[in-house]
């Protein structure tokens, strides 16, 4: 039985509390593990790698072959029926479109001063994409990661994947080859990950490494966190979904399980008015569970995880889903525009009876890597931003430097910098 | 003497290889008490960060008092010279200005299929702002840090900052109550940032943590990423000034200490293309370090980690400038603007003869918190940009769910989420 509560009851604001501040992280400690990793693959580098992949993926990287070259990618997208093929290159273009209008504006004016300002943004060299191998190596999830760095300008996009025995994923390869990644590396963990950053005898470094991966993954990332930009630290997802009586209670129950058959991590919260409501989406989650060949891992994360609040009224839901911070917020209403403006913190929003979150996990445009575990606070999805930095410039002349820079001088001199302070006060007099 | 390279000399790419490589970064390790002192601080609250205050600083916050209240920062303020004053207003007021223009803009359209997509950008609930005690407190970067987060829309802005032996720094206080920073709490050190993190019983946590800081507050802020947003990883800062023959010696000489004055471990290098310039910018360092009241500094920084590189012409130096991606970078000749067009990786750029790096550490606008260690190649100085957060949504009618639904529920069957394509193949029969 997943969680229940409501409003009204006296001991709401505690359980609630304490569903807000429930950790679903895994607290595995990795760390000194993966920092003996990253310290090897910088001192040796293809040996280390090869190691690891021979002993954690079983196969030897000089006869599977280190990269999956561009005609293996070709026959794999070549090889997808055209259904799927169709689906994949709508999800690319959608993506891609979506995504090219975040491309942020230069800036470059001069002001009253005399003062030249601006700033300049720039993609950076190359980037990093680690996909996983197995359970979670989504195609969808190559798209919503590569396509924002090719569209932001990166040159070189090199992603990792890790193909246990050898085998690899043909939609992942598809996947990849339609939203343009440069190279394709046959290796994963935390070994990938070291040598994405540190560079190799074979694999160039790069600058920023993105992608999801299991806690060895996002450990490396951590640590490597500031020797190369990464995307964010990912948690187990989760989706609120407020919805008032009017909706049919299949679909929000559907909705629901959609999160939680990802992992038994997963979270999935409806807020409803309607008490009959929540009885009836509760039954029809029940039933769908009967049917659903993910059933195992969605019982169990419906179960630990999951939770039906009942409010007073609708708009009372939004300060709790704030508290919350969700990756996915659905909100299943005649307006929603009404509650959308009093939503704080979310990581994406999904407006009106026919927008299932499932539809933004592939095909809607908005980005999918979203922020988990509340960090919705202060995080924001994956963007082009992501793989882009900014220059800030400045340009002063003879007379501007005589309007700005004496307040320099007298600042340098309170902070006792007399070199900043003399280098500023010697143009001063030209 | 600094190193002295010359770009036509047979061993040049070696060395200079050498020279970007070279880590000016301390290696500490650090990870392991502060992974202590966080523990503690989230476990105890006040009670830890008082005991530490008590043996770190100095004094009792039970009778020096936990919070540096509005009269006293108001009384720093009144208590300023008017000359000062007027110089921290200016600053304020042209980064505030400056700042303003990064503020993104929301977007909201509808595409031919018939979906609304957009984005909406907004502020975090609380930021916390770390100002260092002794020498590197500077009004200058809590007017860089603050305004920023003031500018973005932040409510709460929580400084701390540590009061050795109970002693303020009116300047700072002054700084402070101008950027309309709104609590400012009397400590520091990583028991501080893990206050700012987790909250305690006195202090309510932030979304947000920036600021500089020693070894234990960088590594507290690293642990804590994740957790809250933080800036960035900070190193020793750096300047590149690349100058024709035709500058004042004396000028790039100042330029070139106000960066080696920060710190031994600051970086100087000057790119010429006029040996006997070079020459002449060599002795007018060694002139100017006799008179400097931070010689001691200057001299082991300029000793240490200056450097003088010779190229044929001033075009060849960008692409080894980039190499370096400096956190700042002067074009100090006639046309700045040709050598801009090709420069890649630098955190802030100065551009012509009168744009001293300094000017841009107080008054320019633009802000002074830039990536260094060659974190330029990735990374982005402080914006408002680190204090808000981004929410996309998506909303579907009817009509447009049937247009691109199918696809999506084609690549949750291939990608084996049966739920997924439940919960929006529901509404395409609708």
């Amino acid at each position: 039985m997943p969680l229940r509560l409501d409003a009204a009851d006296a001991g709401f604001e505690a359980d609630f509390a304490a569903l807000v501040d429930a950790r679903r992280e895994a607290d595995e400690d990795v760390s000194t593990v993966v920092r003996e990793i990253l310290a090897d693959v910088r001192k040796r580098g293809d040996a280390a790698v090869a190691e690891r992949t021979a002993k954690f993926d079983g196969h030897d990287l000089e006869k599977t072959g280190w990269q999956i070259d561009r005609a293996a990618r070709k026959a794999a997208l070549d090889g997808l029926d055209s259904k799927l093929r169709d689906a994949i290159e709508l999800a690319a273009d959608r993506i891609r479109t979506y995504h090219a209008a975040q491309k942020p504006e230069d800036r470059d004016h001069t002001d009253a001063a005399g003062v030249r300002l601006g700033a300049r943004w720039s993609a950076v060299d190359s980037a990093g994409l680690y996909v996983p191998g197995g359970r979670a190596a989504y195609p969808s999830s190559v798209l919503m990661n590569a396509l924002p760095a090719k569209v932001a300008g990166v040159d070189r996009l090199a992603m990792v994947v890790p193909t246990p025995k050898g085998e690899t994923n043909p939609l992942v390869l598809a996947a990849a080859e339609i939203a343009g990644v440069d190279e394709v590396w046959r290796i994963g963990g935390a070994q990938a990950v070291a040598a994405l950053a540190y560079g190799t005898e074979r694999i160039a470094g790069v600058d920023v490494i993105v992608g999801p991966g299991n806690a060895w993954v996002a450990e490396a990332k951590r640590q490597l966190y500031g020797r190369v930009g990464i995307d964010m630290v990912a948690g187990p997802s989760e989706i609120v979904v407020v919805a008032d009586g009017d909706n049919d209670p299949e679909w929000i129950a559907a909705d629901l399980l959609s999160q939680a058959e990802h992992d038994p991590t997963s979270q999935s919260i409806l807020f409803t008015d309607d008490a009959a409501f929540a009885d009836r989406v509760a039954d029809a989650v029940k039933r769908q569970l009967g049917t659903l060949a993910t059933s195992a891992v969605a019982t169990q994360s419906w179960q630990d995880n999951g939770a039906i609040v009942l409010v007073r009224d609708l708009a009372a839901a939004i300060p709790l889903c704030d508290r919350l911070a969700p990756e996915h917020l659905e909100l299943a209403v005649a307006d929603p525009e009404a509650l959308f403006a009093r939503v704080r913190h979310a990581g994406s929003v999904f407006l009106g009876r026919h927008t299932p979150e499932a539809v933004g996990d592939y095909v809607g445009g908005p980005n999918h890597v979203l922020p988990t575990g509340r960090r919705a606070r202060f995080a924001s999805g994956l963007s082009v931003l992501d793989f882009m930095k900014r220059t800030s410039f400045l340009a002063c002349d003879a007379a501007s430097i005589r309007a700005i820079g004496p307040a320099a001088v007298a600042l340098a001199e309170a902070e006792g910098l007399p070199a900043h302070g003399r280098s500023v006060a010697l143009r001063l007099g030209s």
